[in-house]
């Protein structure tokens, strides 16, 4: 069985490339448990670091067409497409966003239409296709409203691909992703980029500014979690997801202030002093038009999990990346 | 002032620009009343029978970048984009729907951006943008869940106008049609084409088939008032409509049976004979998909209008329409 993933030296991808390698196996359109033979990550950069056989990366851009005909071939089972620009960038650089969530997205559904054996395709998305007047609780049933370039892109992304589904042309599932906390590395131009800088530089002992009130909500899921819905949502059966190709899936509501709580309880007081309080009004503004509460009750139906509790997600990234933060902060010393 | 209709030469953009012609001026963006100095019909097809020198038809295809430079230029003030594939036509093509209805819609948009001066656009959208999971009552809050490649492209259209418009490259606003009834001339590939032949054919005294079953539930706009409806959206301030652009139209909601009554009474036992009930198990099924109940309080606040009733809709067929449909049968015969 053969995979690809677009993106696949991005954050997600990697994790998802390195889970798939352990686990060995995929449910293919049958439904049969099989062997994954190939996993190539496609992907403008390459991620480096693997030695696996199983594994190929082809490094290029997904806007191009003879590229993408070259790596998404008759073999192709399944494609995770996680290649994406970023929110912040997507609103800077209005053109870029459009050709790569939007042109690029279409034109690889074309590509697995051309193919005609109806692949399987994994669409991250984004809470970002809501906005505007929100209901006081957000399900799969809300109304798409984006209220940013990147969440636009990504709801004609959404629609496309349950077209294409409906047309028979792939066999295509949406997650719409929380905000990933804890993401490691650097800042990005995400404006959600704080939800994973106040907890990461100070359990890595640098200063970090959190942009928004302590009273701001979020809705959270973690690295771990994402992984394993993005893998639980390949899985599921064409039936269990009926008509209804997008599924939010589960994170956790919590205010900013119980983020650091729950970091102060892992790593101290010196840790919570590590954050300055400065609030920058475009990016709380934003933060303040994301959805208060959800509903994911059809997640749970399909059997998609989020995390226990906001701790388990900062002792999570204790365990996980927190040794290799310090590992590579050693080289560059 | 200039303004362009795209698929000028159909049957709402030839009465848009007759009704614009008659009254001679509309509103600018800074809200002043002005003289329409030149209409530009663009179509694949000619209209003709045009007789007014402020009016223009370009024939061609609004896909092509160059003509649409060439026809939506620093001029123009207003552009009406109507041309479109029907819905019947883009599920059976589905490149074509997707290059007119898509593609073409958003390099609309670019040449609008890259003009510069923020023009005004109108685009029609159909209530096929909503399907699926249907709430009791649908209203401007309703997500789009479209269930045709049609409808997709509708709702993909609005996104697109939406984002072009908060991003300040135009003045943007979308109008969600109902299905027009009762439309003249022949039978078009839209599912909905019964809902205007029923009527129509009988009052010619031709015989003309029901697809679906009399309790059925229409939900419909009079050309008349569609044409109003079109020019009363434009007319509208930014600040009127604030952030949400997408307005559905009021429509009336009638049964089948009821429009048949109408014409009963309009025209006589004899009209209604010319019906023959023959069950279209893919029409009833679509139709069955629609929004069953409407809530238009928005458009009624912002002065937007529909028919009074379906009887009426029947005498305003019979007053504008009828008289042209003798004539044109009389030339062929
Ligand atoms: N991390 C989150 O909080 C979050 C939340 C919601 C949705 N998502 C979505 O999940 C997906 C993966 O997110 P991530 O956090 O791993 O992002 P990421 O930025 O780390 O990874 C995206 C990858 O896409 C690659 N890419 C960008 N343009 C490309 C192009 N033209 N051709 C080939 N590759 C290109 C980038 O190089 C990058 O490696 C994205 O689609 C993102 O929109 C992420
Ligand atoms: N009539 C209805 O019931 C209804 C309902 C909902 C929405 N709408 C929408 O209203 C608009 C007008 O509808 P109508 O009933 O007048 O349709 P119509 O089919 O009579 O007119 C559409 C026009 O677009 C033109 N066109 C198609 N492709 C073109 C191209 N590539 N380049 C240039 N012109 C092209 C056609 O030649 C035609 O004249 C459409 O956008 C339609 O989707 C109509």
């Amino acid at each position: 069985m053969k995979i690809v993933i677009t993106g696949g030296a991005g954050f997600l991808g990697q994790r998802l490339a390195r889970r798939l390698l352990e686990q060995g196996s995929l449910t293919d359109a049958a439904g049969e448990r099989r062997r994954i033979s190939e996993i190539v990550l496609l992907d403008v950069v390459a991620a480096g670091g693997f030695s696996d056989s199983r594994l190929r990366e082809v490094t290029g851009d997904i806007a191009d067409p003879d590229l993408m005909r070259q790596v998404v071939d008759g073999n192709t089972a399944s494609i995770f497409h996680l290649a994406a620009v970023v929110s912040g960038q997507a609103e800077a650089d209005f053109d870029l966003g459009m050709r790569i969530n939007l042109d690029a997205s279409r034109q690889l559904l074309d590509v697995c239409r051309q193919l005609g054996h109806r692949p399987r395709v994994v669409f991250t998305s984004s809470v970002a296709v809501y906005g505007g007047r929100l209901p006081a609780m957000v399900d799969d049933e809300t109304a798409r409203e984006p209220q940013s370039s990147y969440g636009v892109q990504k709801a004609i992304g959404e629609l496309l691909l349950c077209d294409y589904h409906r047309r028979g042309f792939i066999d295509g599932r949406v997650l719409r992703l929380p905000t990933i906390s804890v993401r490691p590395g650097k800042p990005n131009k995400a404006a959600s980029s704080f939800a994973s800088g106040i907890i990461r530089e100070p359990l890595n002992d640098v200063e970090t500014v959190c942009p928004v009130s302590p009273e701001s909500r979020l809705w959270l899921l973690s690295p771990r979690q994402a992984i394993a819905s993005l893998i639980a949502g390949h899985e599921l059966s064409d039936e269990a997801l009926g008509q209804r190709r997008c599924v939010n899936l589960p994170g956790i509501s919590v205010s900013v202030q119980e983020m650091v709580d729950a970091l102060g309880r892992v790593a101290g007081a010196s840790a919570v002093e590590r954050i300055r309080w400065q609030a920058d009004p475009v990016v709380q503004r934003i933060v303040g038009g994301w959805p208060a509460a959800w509903d994911t009750g059809r997640a749970d139906v399909l059997g998609l999990a989020g995390d226990a509790d906001f701790e388990s997600i900062v002792r999570a990234y204790v365990e996980d990346d927190l040794p290799l933060a310090a590992k590579s902060s050693g080289q560059q010393s």
